[in-house]
């Protein structure tokens, strides 16, 4: 960290704050020049409250040197973190994998004829949610318990890893045979429940809140891996902006950007990103481009009778065309 | 809800919309003109999703006519509502309040200190926060239940009511003899714990979400009341914008919006929204004037020195100064 | 358009606002249900403000039925665009295109070699600014009238197109023989100059604004046709967002929305909406996976030394390798 | 400016950069330590390209100490500038204006009517668009330079000076007897327009950008100082955030900022900024409260029946209100 002192602040104001520094545990190295005089912060800074030091009437400014996130930095950590699930499956790395399914679990054919016909595409694992995040109390808040069940059946039925969301650590007792838990957009910064996950062993898919930074996201996955799980995919699904012709702006450069900073794996979700089906297609093979190391796609047999997210559904013929357009891509991009 | 049919469609197509729409249970109306066939649909629409319905090959667009909160929604409940605490204050309608104190309780003196000092200054609510959402997992994360107990020692000591922020339903047994429990703007979308507190019988100040609209506040607000709480009080605490000068963007707007959609009490947090103290009086002002029926104003006893956010708290003396402003332009708006 | 009316307005209220449509030129429709009627408007709506009409007081919401943009609307043309340069180059349509060079030009020697490592790279076109928007005024602004020589000699030595910026009508005529006429970003609602440049013949590169929808765009692209000059291709260069680790967000998907919308070329600028050149490759390889019309990158010989915007310019050797995996997933998605 | 050298770079390197910085003019300071090596620069270093700095290969990141904006900066000019007009009228310091008037010249009974009510109600200065900004090339674009000629008429009636958009250098003979001469929000980083303006002897009001920030708010008054005219009234208008409830967000804290970081005079224009006649009394009250330097409100005849933008306009009767409750507000903090 350093710290800009402001010109005309005195010896005595300059030795008060190194002192202070002192006390903070860190070690302060002043350089004085004729214009200004530059204090470099040598140590554990994580204690040192950058906003505060900022407002102390000498200072002119502060700036940190280093990312605030440890576990989840790639320089403290090179190598790519791939997450392998209990069928062998791999996430992260090389390999791309799709996580695909309905919104929402309505019955046990829709959601056995759904994992079916997504295996048959492609896809390693199934999507599908039981308890359903809505913004409004009087919208169908998901088949809960029994959507649970009816997601092993499809598991046992297709073997198919299944991925879907908790939203209150109450219901994990349910989540025992569900492969990753999701965290939605929504719980990103809700921290008791990333401390309570990262004491689990499951594999967690961290979605970016509605409008978080990457780094913000990044901390969340700290917060999850400093509990001890350091099995972290995340997912963008698309920020909140000024634009209103997509529910979201799919932040596509966020693929990339985490790739540099973290080596965790990272796959895109363009359902929720876009909200329009006839846009997922497309978006899907932008992802693939940049480097993604997966998708995350919502496939309903019947979209337009869908419980929830209807409009942002694909049916099962249009993710056949997805995965194999999607396929040539990422064959080019390796050969 | 208005649904434009595409020119073009057939009367087939037209009358199996209209046989869907009546399976849902609401009565379509269908009024054709030469260039575009209007249905507008009469009933419980709620259960009808707008972006479905949009998808449609044979719809053009949908517009829905009314908001969908009901409980929060001014049209149906036009009096203010007023949140009276036990000690008989009231927030709301025609009055006045200020929640005060620091970011974070300390310890027993700071926090005994802080609550003389505010009472003074004029301030009905002693604000101090025992559980703290932090973006990283290794900053402070409040006292927890010696917090509590402390904040209970405060008002013993002064009798003012407490607001402190619940994080997780665990704890809530710990807030018995909380008068009013925050929900941060981290976990406004957290709807389990919204619907948890729905059914419990205290005060509910609920901060607006880092970037969420008015609408989505409001329906949050809905899902506590659905669930039997009526006691809402909003707080406004600015919104995440492009701008970096202030940590976020104070949206003063929002307070004739929220009077015009709804009858809840709203108040405004500027040290949230600026994120520097030496901004809090002025904004303060602001809020006042466009009609806030209170403010939350973080006041430390040594601000360079708090666990957290010294940067916008202000000194007792400062508050003094603030309470004596902000009356000159309440008393100038009611003279 | 349609206007629904409030529960409760009188007859002769609905009918002095009928007649008030009548005097506008457009004829009503009206449609009384139970609880609301609704005026559906035909004819030529342009001349009704939305807003005002939604402000009266008898009247709930108004909604446009139909896009504001009619020469840039693929409804009224369902064809795409094809702009056809003077050498013959196209772009639109199933043509991709590369426009590359330095940001701006700085000399002969260094504007030549530009020129012949991009087109051996496989561009068709030649950027370099002359004249340079720049947000302080005591930055290098461009070499002006000597910079649009050098980029005519260069064009003269490899046959390379050229576009670049005009930022004010006076300098038109230095513009005889430049190909395409750039509008910047900060300009793209300079209302005057769009339609000075609406009445000369040759193409426009048109720049999304830092913060405009997509529909602002396009009706900026209306200003242009509306002056008779058709030939408009449009540019995404990333919109202003709360993220702060790119310069801006590259919104990837306003590629397939304009395809959607209009039958204009659109082409991505990854150097401007990253920042940072180490992420333009591979946001140049999400850009034509998502369909975009061509490329416009800024390649420089020595970015370190450039006088501008040296962070976001690719090395001649780096743009080979673009324009290499590029053409594979061109490949790979028409294959 | 400071730059942090990456842990790693050898002396070889390190020197080479301070070399570097020599040849640009500025003096390197280099401060080694153990685990970071900072090198200070002093000098005049506007001419250093900070994200090209970042961009290095052995740089880890790089700060600007000061704002690139001098002659707008308070630092440099403590005492507030006072923009004085031919008659009299002082805007800035102590003083607070009305600027009043419809959104668009329309008749000359149209705009005499108005200037004398809104003089009569407090105003020092009539507003009236003759050129007028409009988002489509088939809206209204103002009645130009008949418009200039009857506002001259409302002058010469009422005395009023007058501020009124200027869209096109070519239209500045018109303008001879405008006392202010406007910069609309799409036009504030119009570079070439604020040059030209800058070499004019009349005071400016500049209007914030959609979606620009305030540092880049005082670089575009710095083009207009840099050419000399020091005469600059900044004018907050709304910016653009993902809520839509209002048509812009009314950034308020944007007042005191500025009068932090400038000495420029900063008014407030509530109509623009909400776009809903009826929030403008209650923003035009917060204005006042946040030490606003005056208010640009837009007063119609006959809103319903305005040209453009009535439904943000107010009647002169409502205007009578805003003067007389803001008038109170004002006298309370001066009190």
């Amino acid at each position: 960290m350093i710290v800009v002192v402001k010109h005309g602040a005195s010896e005595k104001q300059i030795e008060n704050l190194t002192n202070w520094f002192k006390a903070k545990g860190v070690e302060p190295d002043v350089s004085k020049g004729t214009d200004m005089t530059i204090i470099g912060l040598v140590g554990d800074v994580s204690k040192i409250d950058t906003e505060l030091v900022e407002a102390l009437d000498i200072v002119d400014s502060v700036k940190r040197v280093s990312e605030p996130f440890k576990q989840a930095n790639r320089k403290f950590h090179p190598d790519d973190t791939v997450v392998t699930l209990k069928n062998g499956t791999k996430i992260g790395g090389g390999n791309f994998v799709y996580m695909a399914g309905p919104c929402s679990v309505e019955s046990e054919e829709q959601i056995i004829y759904c994992a079916q016909r997504v295996k048959a595409a492609g896809a390693q694992i199934l999507r599908g949610g039981a308890f359903k995040p809505r913004t409004s109390p009087y919208s169908f808040q998901g088949m809960g318990e029994d959507g649970i069940r009816l997601l092993m059946e499809a598991k046992k039925e297709t073997g198919l890893p299944i991925v879907t969301e908790l939203m209150d650590i109450k219901h994990i007792d349910l989540f025992t045979d569900v492969d990753i838990i999701q965290i939605g957009a929504r719980n990103m910064q809700n921290f008791e429940l990333l401390k309570e996950i990262g004491h689990c062993d499951k594999p967690i898919l961290l979605k970016r809140g509605l409008a978080n930074t990457i780094q913000e996201w990044l901390m969340s996955a700290e917060y999850i891996m400093a509990g001890g799980n350091h099995n972290v995919i995340l997912c963008e699904r698309g920020i909140r902006t000024y634009e209103t012709y997509t529910r979201n702006t799919l932040d596509l450069s966020a693929v990339p950007a985490v790739h540099e900073l973290s080596h965790l794996p990272i796959i895109v979700d363009p359902s929720h990103a876009t909200g329009l089906s006839r846009m997922v297609p497309t978006m899907a093979l932008g992802a693939a481009a940049v480097g993604a190391n997966g998708l995350m796609i919502e496939v309903h047999n019947d979209p337009p009778r869908a419980k929830c997210d209807g409009a942002q559904s694909l049916t099962p013929d249009q993710f056949d065309q997805v995965t194999a357009s999607v396929g040539k891509v990422l064959a080019a991009l390796r050969g």
